[in-house]
């Protein structure tokens, strides 16, 4: 939605009025994607807009206290915290409130989430939020199945030219450690590989560097980053990471052979919360990612890297999404006359009309008609074209 | 929603998860209903969660500013607020982005509102507010567009035993000051004809009491009533307020004259916003109100009874009607063993199940379908029962 300047006026910078047909159109999205992911038995949850802020910023939460609005509860007289991101509520109804139902839980979600400020990149400060989750199973089948997801989800609501890229935003940490790099020389090898610069990968990576050199330039189309990683000698650490990898590509081929899929061998920005195999969903034919996801630990404390239970999930921006969603067709108006029966009315309606009711008489029906946005008139006991 | 003690200890009171089950229960109502109102040409539209709290509060929103939970913005160093209520969201959309749309403008939306405090008989403070605005048109005919369509779209989600409580809560006054009636004198007037206290209201009714005393005695079923109004000789105020109400009873009973419609010529309380018809909405079954709307000018200033455009509508209170609107049937949940082809479970979704996949192989399919709450599998290709 364009920001208009009566808007900018009226309301703070980063929030607006969704008008006629754009809020039609993004509800009738968010329902056919919560529709497609129902469909494979994920069920819907709706957490509240404000928790104590406690909780709603422990674990995995606590990458957004930045972002996160405060409230004082006059009730409790504790601090509350205005939901910035939907995924850590989840988390915690699947690791509380159904912790006692079978593994594993498949959850979904859509809300509105707000946050302080927006980036340079979305100036927006409230979002719709859509997604899923995944909790309780370690296996790359799980891993698979959310991808596979995603982009039928996205593919029923019409976006077009869908790929996946993959990552395991944990590799080359777990390549650093198995080769002895230390804390601080890691984090300046992630800053080159943040910059994709070979050349500063070479002076700081030490040991590290022909790997993950080879890993940078392999990055790519599936097919050959695959071949790439295949051909490395890796440290142990890094080899569950690997056959993480291989088997859901696998998993992917083999359920929808047609899917791109690219690998970004050395991908950690943006995924500083994920704790093993990650994913963005792009189209070709939008300007940012439509969605992300990938593994994390629901109900974890955080740095206690093996605390909490194995799952996976994907949260899509619908804001990007909507620019590529082909607008559904509008049902078409129909004028009903001043003083035409309700029930008529309600035939047309069984039909398929949308019935814009006159309220008084008009002298001139067909311009009445026109002026009231509808293409169509019920006259003398049928519909006709006004135009 | 039953409060259970691990929601409470979680999370701050009258703020709850909805748990699967209940939250696509809701999700699906609220679409239907919205569909309900589209299908009359109410437009949805989409305010945002927090607007400037002089934005927000000012109008017919001043109302709720006790209730407002405020946010500090930190981009424009003003004041937020959380909304309340979304109806003056609504008004300001209709007469500030949408004023050069042709008249009058029809609008729906369903969004969460959040309040400082629940009341007595409400403890939650987040609620999910469904409804429709009307804006424009004077006429009786769009008093009886919008109560029929709010029991239209009450009987489409399956609501059984509705009835319409109507009212003109601007009678009372215009009576009062129409016999010269003091400020003081009708403010204790008002108290006793919300007690339903006949003797009081002959105590500090002056020369109004025997006009309001009737009013009191007549107020029920609408033939009963209208008979008693018929036959009063109201002050010259009062007639308009006399020839809606008719009118739109007339209009109310051409159109669906099995409704039934109770009236009350005295009442006050909760339509203090209210400038002329109002109605509230009752099932038989649901222990309090399902919804209430009724006349307003939107965009007006407070107090300045001529300003603004002379408006209507309605909002459906979700969490009572939740109580009364059957379930849809829930889609039948059949397990696909591990290693089943994404394309035959996605055939099988196209058939209406939904697909619960293994992601793992089980040694005992029939078990594990069970403890994934699936009443059928897949086996040998085809779907079976598990029971």
């Amino acid at each position: 939605m364009p920001a208009d300047p009566m808007s900018t006026a009226l309301l703070p910078a980063g929030l607006h009025d969704v008008l006629p047909n754009e809020a039609s159109h993004e509800a009738d999205t968010v329902e056919r994607l919560l529709a497609e992911f129902a469909g494979l038995g994920y069920q819907r949850v709706k957490p509240p807009l404000v928790e104590f802020e406690d909780s709603l910023l422990s674990g995995s939460g606590a990458a957004m206290a930045q972002q996160t609005f405060r409230l004082m509860d006059p009730l409790s007289q504790r601090m509350m915290a205005v939901r910035a991101d939907i995924t850590p509520q989840i988390a915690r109804i699947a690791t509380t409130r159904l912790k006692n139902e079978p593994r594993p839980v498949r959850l979904c979600y859509a809300g509105q989430v707000l946050r302080v400020k927006g980036s340079q990149l979305r100036q927006e400060r409230q979002f719709t939020q859509v997604g899923v989750e995944l909790i309780g199973p370690l296996q790359p089948e799980a891993d698979a199945e959310v991808i596979l997801l995603a982009v039928q989800a996205l593919e029923a609501v019409g976006v077009p030219h869908l790929s996946v890229d993959l990552c395991v935003p944990t590799m080359v940490s777990r390549i650093c450690r198995g080769l002895g790099l230390g804390e601080e020389e890691t984090r300046h090898l992630r800053a080159a590989l943040d910059r994709k610069d070979a050349a500063g990968v070479a002076a700081v990576g030490g040991p590290a560097a022909p790997l993950l050199q080879t890993l940078m330039a392999a990055s790519g189309p599936a097919g050959r980053a695959m071949q790439a990683l295949g051909a490395l000698a890796l440290p142990e650490a890094a080899e569950t990471d690997r056959r993480r990898l291989t088997e859901t590509l696998r998993l992917l081929r083999a359920a929808k052979p047609d899917l791109t899929v690219t690998i970004d061998l050395v991908e950690h920005r943006g995924f500083e919360y994920q704790t093993g195999l990650s994913f963005t969903l792009f189209s070709r034919d939008a300007s940012g990612e439509l969605g992300q996801g990938g593994r994390y630990r629901a109900g974890a404390r955080p740095d206690a890297e093996e605390d909490g239970e194995p799952s996976t999930g994907f949260t899509l921006y619908m804001d990007t999404l909507l620019r590529v969603v082909p607008a559904t067709q509008a049902a078409r108006r129909v004028f009903v006359p001043h003083g035409t029966d309700w029930a008529v009315a309600g035939k047309l309606r069984a039909e398929g009309w949308v019935t814009v009711a006159g309220l008084s008489p008009a002298a001139d029906p067909v311009a009445e008609a026109r002026r009231l946005q509808c293409g169509h008139r019920l006259a003398d006991g049928s519909v006709q074209p006004v135009d």
